[in-house]
């Protein structure tokens, strides 16, 4: 379950480490349905989003370390960015989002409800398309409070189900979380920065079981391990998807 | 696990139904601590915070007219509406928040983190004091957006921990969240109204084990259910705490 956390968080080396995946099924990761943010290419630029997942003044010495630790990785495709929005529909593929034109217009993505910027759900997450994993960083600002000077075990769970399910979705296309249980094992203080590192751990028929775990920026701290299902939705449109993507 | 809620979202007639408890413990009952919210009286008018579960014009028709039904209940004491601030310090009885003086200010209470009304958590509790039970209504507003149209798993998963949170409370005085697994069942629409119904299954020691349900308004629909353990952090903090109670 360690899965290298402590040597991802001080030397970030994921090239030179085995596949920790053993389950993973390879056949069916060769036919994974590309995922939603593998589309946002087509977004014209005039009509773009603002994406959110891209450091701010109110990023942390340790966010902005960490975050530059990635992207130098993503320079070579071992990583990637995964950009983020304030509204759910813009995660879609543009030719998805057409479906969407009737939709209020009014909602907010849940992890980005907060205006200014350091005081909600500060975060980032990057894939590794090989390992089939996501790190997200992630700094929570007062906004998020639960005990004094902690974070909500509420937003704690928010950041880790989006986490898993962004797995999830490069694993299998369209699914929903069907569970998600949570360990706590220490409080996250309010503006310190955690790695939420989440990976599938075997894919059976249309679910797809993954776990988690969420420490500190040196790894010592194991402040949160979860374990995930989700279920693919619809097989059809994923493998649609799939035949159109790039 | 079903705990009556049907009938309570249709009739709700608590009194004459036998308390489903059988695990609670007796005698602990006897000595459970205060909880916070039985110290807010001691608040004074001047410095009183804004408590945020009461009726504002964005609650839905549905809303309004099942805190209508638990007011009505709450005349007899047979339930007991807890009141909701913006601040986590504000939840704690007056004598405790004085050892918050040198906290930071610009904190907020995660599931208040929303300025407009309607637009996040909207929700009241209302707790059960014989069946140690606590109901919370709950209507998610457009900023908690998950999948299209649908509140996020995480905003669902923030208002089960701040529920169940409350039994465990009661309970057992000052608590921390060890565990929260969650099944998803049927997403629940933005806009619409839910009842989360949350109960302690036992204690074992300081161990609290907790359960809940996630229904709609005619309790037809199960969106979600959930077992939660909280761990009793203090027990001598929570004797010092009854004994001061008033």
């Amino acid at each position: 379950m360690l899965r290298g956390c402590v040597s991802l968080a001080r030397g970030l080396r994921p090239g030179l480490r085995a596949a920790p995946h053993g389950a993973w099924p390879g056949p069916r990761l060769a036919a994974a349905p590309q995922p939603f943010w593998g589309h946002t290419a087509g977004f014209s630029q005039l009509g773009r989003p603002k994406d959110f997942a891209l450091p701010n003044p109110s990023w942390s010495q340790d966010m902005m370390s960490l975050y530059n630790k990635f992207a130098e990785m993503a320079k070579d495709g071992t990583w990637k960015r995964i950009p983020s929005y304030d509204r759910s529909v813009d995660h879609l593929p543009e030719r998805v989002r057409q479906a969407f034109k009737e939709v209020r217009q009014d909602t907010r993505f849940f992890l980005r409800n907060t205006d200014a910027e350091g005081i909600g759900f500060e975060y980032v997450m990057f894939l590794n398309p090989t390992e089939k994993r996501i790190v997200c960083l992630f700094q929570p600002g007062p906004y998020l409070e639960g005990v004094s000077g902690f974070a909500h075990g509420g937003s704690i769970a928010a950041i880790i189900d989006s986490t898993v399910g962004g797995c999830a979705i490069f694993a299998a296309g369209k699914v929903m979380t069907a569970n998600l249980s949570i360990n706590y094992r220490n409080p996250i203080p309010l503006g310190s920065v955690v790695l939420v590192d989440s990976k599938v751990d075997r894919i059976e028929g249309r679910k797809v079981f993954l776990s988690c775990e969420v420490r500190n920026v040196d790894g010592q701290t194991l402040h949160a391990e979860a374990t995930a299902l989700f279920i693919q939705l619809d097989t059809k449109t994923s493998q649609q998807q799939e035949a159109c993507s790039p």
